[in-house]
């Protein structure tokens, strides 16, 4: 029998550089490396919660790609899904990231055309990983980067959906990538095989044309496509520094809807990737106990909440620090400051 | 006629070990290294204040020892009644510490066991030093360590009480190295030496079982014991970045309560070592001004409200600086953004 | 003909020393060096927004006179009117600043006694400047910094007035350079000469002696001298860390007053060099623009207000960026969080 | 079928912390924090070298212990056989380390007593690794801890042993950990079930009180053991920023010797972990060729002599960088500078 | 009449990234950011002797094109001659450098296809330049880099040359972009135009097939073509650390040799660029001081010498400290270890 | 009875700034900082070897003075005779240090004039300190500062001569200060209240217009003046990162010369201080075992070469590890490359 995965995640890795401190990518002279990218960071954010988890990528075959396949295993993914690349031209994108400050915002360069990711191809993978996975996440990024990273997903969601796995989907609409309508015609032609579905609710008016209240945009996704669930963050930007969230999941077969309360005055060192993490967190609970959603839910907005304040792309919270996170938030009453 | 110290403090010197900026413990490549605890917070905040201090504790004849005993002396501290232990078992205690950011509580590991410091006994010291101290204070820290350095405190104590310095003592209750009854059981056997006690109106509660407010539990100790002066810290707790901070001092012989409005909105940099600002503070005013308690107060308020702006344990303002923060917040009025 | 500049400033350039992090001046064992100065921080700021700016000014020659030399062209100001001390006493100011968090307020230290600039004079430039200048600007500090640099700042006022540049002057007032009646005493000697003229309320008050409203204030500086425009910034500080921008400003021509709702709840990272990129702001809109101080106004108020949040003292925002935060300021709806 | 190791290798797992560029542990404020330990630093190379690795080692339940962890991950050794010590008293064992610099010798401080490895028995581990595991590997250091790492140690090797894995034996003496003759009392004991032996001609000579030369010694060692390979590095120190090295390897079966030309001027950046590095690279050699031993002294040689030149205890190159150094230290005539 | 530049460049700008002290690009949390480029290299360190230069070349219109711009500006060349890219897809090509110790080599990575330099073409010049310029200089690299740049770059040439501007060209072959036909094949088709050549022994036999000793190659280049000079640098590589360094220059109008003897045992920082300061200080040379060609190979041989000294890949000694060096290397007896 | 001290200096506290690494002073954006002065390196080597010293020195009131003082504490001299000048021109003087690579020396960039230690003066100290101290020492370099150190520095030496204190001078001529005559005549006029005189053979002959061989120009000196002891150091620059060190000390009483052979191809990573480091370890010798002058010799050339490896202006070694390297220094035979 071959290993199972609770998860596997198809998306590109990036380097982020960004400078130290409060500088500037036009200034100073250091800049901090990490890696990141969206699916990279789901699978990161469930594997720190205990689940089994692997990426699907492509690395270009040198330091850069043995830095990025070390930091995978660091962060308790497994790299066995890892192709690499050694032509002449292999490279690894790259994003440059300064944070924002009022009046300020976070700055962004991307740097990523033509990396190695971009040659993915589903024959550089034994079929058997579709059948020994669980569930299988990617996002509207990978289908946006080119024409073979799109093909790549569709095919993959495909053999996976066949497998019986669980596919989730995180819309991560990037008007840098393509355009909203470009976004609307590819991913409407795979929501029919897609079981969980991330999508905000600026998105889905503006780039889906729903209409009406938050809950009915929500319903109306499940009632066109055969989507099992539906969640949507909730983030209120009081500024680069402070931001509120909460989420609403809905759950097409029992007809409900999940919220909490919101964290709030979130103290955020830095955003890049709570967004993924509100998808670790959802994906976690739903894969450990799939009828409890409000446990989902909880999960979600906790990984999310926490993730502002780590910095870099990636989640860095085990299971133990999230529950007491969650038992914090739901808690009343005097709590300690500090546990010693 | 011998040196003398206005305070000496007994209590283990720990190395402090803290991530760079916002990075945690579990990741990074860089701890900044300092030295803290919580009696050598004390005596550098009375030393920093203009008082003659001195720490006795116990350091391993190692760099790391040679270490401490440099940044005792760069605090202020006398290093005089430092004693080495050169055994094969000789170890620095350490800590790690890394800040929170809401909705993440800071985070600290102990790695304190089997340290030098516990293996410190009054016969490794001069019997000369219970003369020359006018006070000597030591924590419910020393006390709960473990029993060789309990006896140590408590033989002091009584030496130094013979000898008629004050005896000043902070409960400073650690769950992780005692219970509340084996921490009330020892501290209540030393509170007839006690002269100034600084006591948490949540530990008065949960360890002594006192009850009614607050200003009835600070005088329920002085009719227990011959307590001169009793201190309470009030603290709220916006988020791991914002505190308020007050207290009131209960002066027993004059049945009189000291009370000065909060510092609200403190910019919490470091929290660590807040508390023994505190003490130093009041500990500062009552032996420059012993009968003037609303100076000792100010000083205490202003010693702990600023010591949070300061990275690591140990405070690093002066008395000129103190003068001008207590100077501003009984200010009314316009005041200076800097002074330039 | 001669190359034409926008603005020429005329000031000292200090070697700025500052703490990293949250570290203090009296410890630690790393010092962030950048160059700064009012004079130099206006013309910096000009340059960023897409004028042609120099800076005249005295340097060292020697690898400190290099490091300002090169960081001026860095910053994109003309270096061509650097002139260099080769003398035993050559030396480049220094001033080491630490950031304040509530309620420890910043800290400096000024060592600026002796240095080159308190040498310059107006032999050591070609003449051809006063012609090919538009604008030139100066502060108090330069006045008050020695005699010499008192004479050279009036004699080079009065020539490039006489060749038909615009004179702007910050009054810039320093307590630590000067008293406010030899301020007063000397800057109304150069009024008669000015044409923009930057002057804080309080200033206003407490040096000059005017009394009435804000705006009675402005107005009665352009009754008592030949100014055409007098401007006001208006800083509310909630803490080291918040503070709220906003200015006003009046033209005497039109008898109009300019004014805009305040940048609420900045997160100042670096307050140092945010009056100066006001200055520049107001003065790149009237370069730019003449007629219209409404945009002049907005120039200056987000100049000032990103500045904050810039570590060191000088700008570093493009007008593309200037742009997009004074668009983002006059706007209502929601606001992306990010542009990517 | 379980998965299969190549390696597991049985040992304590440090923190390593060292001061920054040349800095000294008795001053400055900042320790670069890393991991190693004599047996991780062998299974690392291994794996580096393509094989598939995994530790045996006991962690403390914290964020220290997930530190050590993720980066067990990171060099791509398994973390499989990790186990957790949540008791109060856990601890990562820690080691200091400054660099040298001729007239100044190298410096350590350790601090490893008490730590969790020192609980680490048998019935923590899963009986299936001994039938999985091609070979096995200790050293002398996990003897000399204490008692219950001697006898897990003893019992692991001999389980090993009846399931047929290679036994490979580092002596590793340590002066500071046990006495010559307690350790040749107990390595005897072991030696009997050791299939590939490392010791140093010295520590043969001290220690196991062998006469003769060099080729005698290690020939002796296989007359009076059934051991079937002995390996002995050679290294000369000029200072502590240049050495030398070679080896000499003796093959009991064929009576062979084996030897190579010495890297000769090897810059020196962290020579700790160089001798864990040959022993990873000789089993490489004989796992991956077994029969080829000049193929493995290449390996080990090339594998310490590049270990010199990286910081910290790990090894960080690849084959393919390996098998380049290898060809370049056997050419003759020019060399590029660079491969670019 | 316009402004007049000694010497213009043309070549990519690169962002270049490497680890901080002896880390490896594999691993480490920090990367230190700086710029270089073969033909910025030379221009800056023209300019840093006290000529006037530009650099021709094409940025990304974002923020890491301004970090380059204003390092441009940094450096003291001129960036008039800076064109911008506003694509989607412009891009600043990268290159990761790790430096070498024995017997590691130093270590790049590329990752330059796709930039906006590729982009460049003459149309985006005014035809002003080819008049103000007394040289102009670029390389191979540009040449190899892709079509665009070699047409661009071969335009340049003859119109620089139909100018009367002396023309520059250094083979500095990469075998990492072409093949030695490739290079010979194109450059051989431009050294009809060429006045100023450089070229390594090595490419000299390799690539253009010339034969016979050193001295008679360079004579034999300027027999084939119409060149006046061509220099030919010896450099001994006794390690990563250390090399010696020297060089041949050979007049054609006067059929003379020069040389003088090699700095011995160079400590070599960082050797990257080293080449091309013996490309600058030669070209200072000839563009100073025409007929003197001992001494343009003075200086040639020190600035490439001392880059070796500074890390990144650009100069950073000006004339003066250049002249103390020539002066030294050139002198006799004790010699001072420090100025003070 | 007063405390005694070992030891007093006399001298400058200056704030040394250096880039970090290889950076140089004029690029990059950090510097190291620390506090140096020849006279207070001498005072801290002989303290760390374990003699109670202070230093006599005048520093600004400001956070930089808090800062030196600190440090001077954390080096184990005595605060106890620092004075504070509170002066509006208050300044701490600074120097800032590149180190050197071959063929680049060091550099040094001295910014000291008009530092508040130029303003000292017997009268801001308690004539107690003359009769409580042992040895005074102070050099050239504090004669040469300005008229009022100089004035000050001869009052010093005449009353603790007075009191019977050894007096110690170096002579460390700084041609930056003052000329050959100058000194001469003005050490000439000090040199009959000197027991123990530094002087370097150069200094000797072209200041002093010594002939001679070294051996007679020592004794030359005894003649002239009744000074006890005379040492001179030698030192071979191989490189500005290698370099020999000895010394010859001759004892005029018993006529004899101490020699012992140098320490050769000494690591140098920061040469400053290193000749401080050897008076201090020469006046260690004499005066805790006065006759014994090979001792003295020992301790001196130890202290100074292994200074050489220590970064900043000052000794960090303790008698034990200043032990173990003269006993390396003197010992055959193999020895351990590190203990542990």
């Amino acid at each position: 029998m071959s290993p199972t995965f609770d998860l596997l995640s198809l998306g590109e890795i990036l380097l982020r550089l960004s400078p130290v401190g409060n500088e500037r990518i036009a200034r100073g002279s250091l800049f901090e490396k990490t890696i990141g990218g969206a699916e990279l960071n789901v699978a990161s954010g469930v594997s720190l919660l205990g689940l089994r988890t692997g990426i699907l990528s492509r690395l270009p075959a040198n330091a850069l790609g043995t830095y990025a396949k070390n930091q995978v295993r660091f962060l308790g993914v497994s790299d066995d899904w890892l192709v690499y690349d050694d032509s002449k031209d292999a490279r690894l994108g790259v994003y440059y990231y300064e944070s924002g400050a009022y009046p300020r915002k976070p700055g962004v360069v991307y740097d990523r055309r033509h990396s190695s990711f971009t040659g993915i191809a589903t024959d550089q993978f034994s079929p058997s990983m579709y059948e020994s996975t669980r569930c299988f996440h990617t996002s509207g990024i990978t289908l946006a980067l080119c024409e073979k990273t799109r093909e790549t997903a569709i095919a993959m969601i495909r053999a996976f959906k066949e497998q019986g796995a669980l596919i989730s989907f995180d819309v991560n609409f990037r008007g840098n990538l393509w355009t909203g309508p470009e976004a609307r015609a590819c991913i409407e032609g795979i929501l029919p095989m897609v079981d969980i579905f991330f999508c905000s609710e600026e998105t889905a008016r503006l780039t889906f044309g729903m209409e009406g209240s938050a809950e009915e945009i929500l319903r109306a996704f499940t009632r066109r496509y055969p989507i099992r669930i539906v969640a949507s963050t909730q983030r209120t930007v009081h500024s680069p520094k402070v931001h509120d969230f909460t989420s609403v999941i809905y759950d097409a077969r029992t007809n409900q809807y999940f919220r909490e309360a919101p964290y709030e005055h979130i103290d955020v060192i830095d955003r890049i990737g709570s967004g993924d993490a509100y998808v670790a967190g959802v994906l976690y609970g739903l894969l450990s106990d799939p009828e409890n959603l409000s446990r989902a839910l909880s999960y979600g907005n906790a990984c999310s909440a926490v993730k502002n304040t780590i910095p870099g792309d990636l989640p860095s919270c085990g299971k133990e620090e999230i529950d007491r996170i969650i038992a914090a938030h739901h808690a009343t009453g005097r709590q300690s400051e500090m546990d010693r």
